[in-house]
């Protein structure tokens, strides 16, 4: 479903603005009555309004010296967003932290086959089905090898009805996650950073952390390295079937979460002495992270093929970062791996 | 076509060997009858290995101090090839020189589709169409940041007859091209390069050349970024409109001016001062070539994606590159492009 829903959606090219507004909905929906402010859409922007700015703070905090720098953009027809980057501050080498509201319109025949419609011949053919999506999205990159790399991701999707069949309902996603990407592994980091995700998925349902995390293990895995990204986490895409407001306050649950579940795993290594090979083999990971990004994640190429603001969207990639032809740690890799298979087997990874 | 023929290719998990072996043709193929060993296939390989042998020898003699070490392998039902990588050498970065023989199959409708063949419901369905491949490919980094970086690769293509119509003929193809992607523009550099390109095309066909130049321009562009990737060269792919004779000896003329087009850029810059800055600029440059060979580059995408020989696909990747958020150095890119506009226009390109 995704794929198809993904591919061949266009939007408009964004401008800078000079200050943030008070909400990048379209004025009809942004207006002060209150089915509107109600909205999930209305609520779903401030959430991760409030969520860029907490975790800005506590970035900024732990960082000592770097300050975020903003950009805020918005597009002609609606929708805009806020994108923020630390860039070579004292304890992270690239930290950014974007909100956007989107809205777009995809082909009809996605749509149809999202609603499992089969196409019949003898049809009217749909018009096209607008969209409206609002999501929240950081990768943080520490400079300290041991200091471990921190994604987060937390989005919603509606869609309006079809032009041509005005009764038929709205369809609506969430979608998520956060995962840990450490070069070097530290189980007491591995295991804080699990029992946070378990009790945030644990408020909501008992089936939420295991059936979210095989779903993080198994989306961040790069292919033809035949290697998992990092130590995984949660993730979850297209979940619409469980009541909205359950999974609204479980989006704002995870959100909620991240500071305190990656802030100490900052405190416990940013000072930790390191060598040049540390540095290297850092490095080579960061190579990884560039690779699962550039080929496989759908955030990316989605937003790469549909031009979306490119500033934003490779703000995901490192800083810096290295590949060597054959590098003799492979023995490396192998305890990476190795590693999370011992957490597993241990029941470190709660 | 090309998408098609190399979306849904896979071939086998290659071994490692000792030594190279004198041809990476089957055993059946290779027969010292005078047929076999003067077919196209045959001498496409020997072409390539011979060019392997003369581009390294000139890389190591301009390099000073780094060699080459070198990697062969083979896979069970035939085909191989030597992967040889010079790397932190005292004037290259990062250089990979390939070769590769690759026996695979495809997928009937794949050859289906190349051949313009319509499918018919009451068709038997034709089987899987074997094919044979053979290229030498080479990226070729610099450490120097006025030194440019090197692309080429050439390479030969054939289908089998489809097993359910022995009389069907053989397909054929060629393709490669080389390029340049400086970090800083030299016009004498761009002129001498696009020079050398020039004479070996006009060799052959007068067509050729300003055919080929624009399909590179075309191909190597970085569609989300709107710039290209380089300065150009040439570029051609699927070429079979021609006699097959004629198209072996471009390729080969094609592929043995590698080194009088590019050792005496190396020559010029090698040596000249550089500032952190201009060390800067051209790792950022880096990171495009990154994004474009993990995002659009065909060869590195199918390679991925068909379980190639990893180490050997990614050896394209610089040693190391970088990726600022919203970097300051749009000016560059801009004397970058109007550069080249400014070369076509003054016709220094040639």
């Amino acid at each position: 479903l995704s794929l198809t829903v993904r591919s061949a959606v266009a939007i408009e090219k964004e401008t800078p603005e000079n200050e943030r507004p008070e909400t990048f909905l379209r004025e009809s929906e942004s207006s002060s009555s209150s089915s509107s402010a109600s909205s999930v859409r209305a609520r779903f922007e401030r959430m991760i309004r409030e969520a860029q700015d907490e975790v800005c703070a506590a970035i900024e905090a732990a960082d000592g010296g770097g300050r975020f720098r903003e950009d805020v953009w918005s597009r002609p027809g609606g929708g805009g967003g806020i994108s923020r980057v630390l860039q070579d501050g004292g304890v992270w080498e690239k930290a950014g932290v974007n909100v956007s509201v989107v809205y777009g319109v995809m082909p009809p025949d996605a749509y149809r086959a999202a609603k499992g419609v089969k196409d019949r011949a003898d049809d009217a053919k749909p018009g096209p089905v607008p969209f409206f999506a609002a999501g929240i999205s950081s990768v943080l990159h520490p400079k300290n090898p041991f200091a471990p790399t921190l994604h987060f991701n937390y989005r919603y999707f509606e869609t309006d009805a079809p032009k041509d069949s005005p009764g038929a309902p709205r369809q609506w996603w969430f979608g998520g996650g956060t995962d840990l990407t450490p070069a070097y592994i530290f189980e007491e980091d591995v295991k804080h950073f699990h029992t946070v995700q378990k009790q945030a998925c644990d408020k909501f349902d008992p089936s939420f952390y295991p059936r979210f995390k095989k779903w993080c293990d198994d989306y961040f895995y790069i292919k033809h390295r035949g290697e998992r990204r990092g130590l995984g986490g949660i993730f979850f895409d297209d979940l619409n079937d469980y009541d909205q407001e359950m999974l609204l306050a479980f989006s704002t649950e995870c959100t909620k979460s991240v500071v305190s579940a990656y802030i100490p795993l900052i405190e416990r290594r940013k000072n930790m002495p390191f060598t040049e090979d540390h540095k290297a083999w850092q490095q080579l990971r960061r190579g990884r992270y560039v690779e699962f990004n550039l080929v496989y994640d759908r955030g990316t190429t989605f937003g790469l093929k549909t031009g979306g603001r490119i500033e934003s969207i490779l703000v995901s990639l490192p800083l810096t970062s290295r590949w060597e032809y054959n590098h003799e740690g492979f023995l490396a890799v192998q305890e990476c791996i190795v590693g999370t298979h011992h957490l597993q087997r241990s029941g470190v990874m709660v």
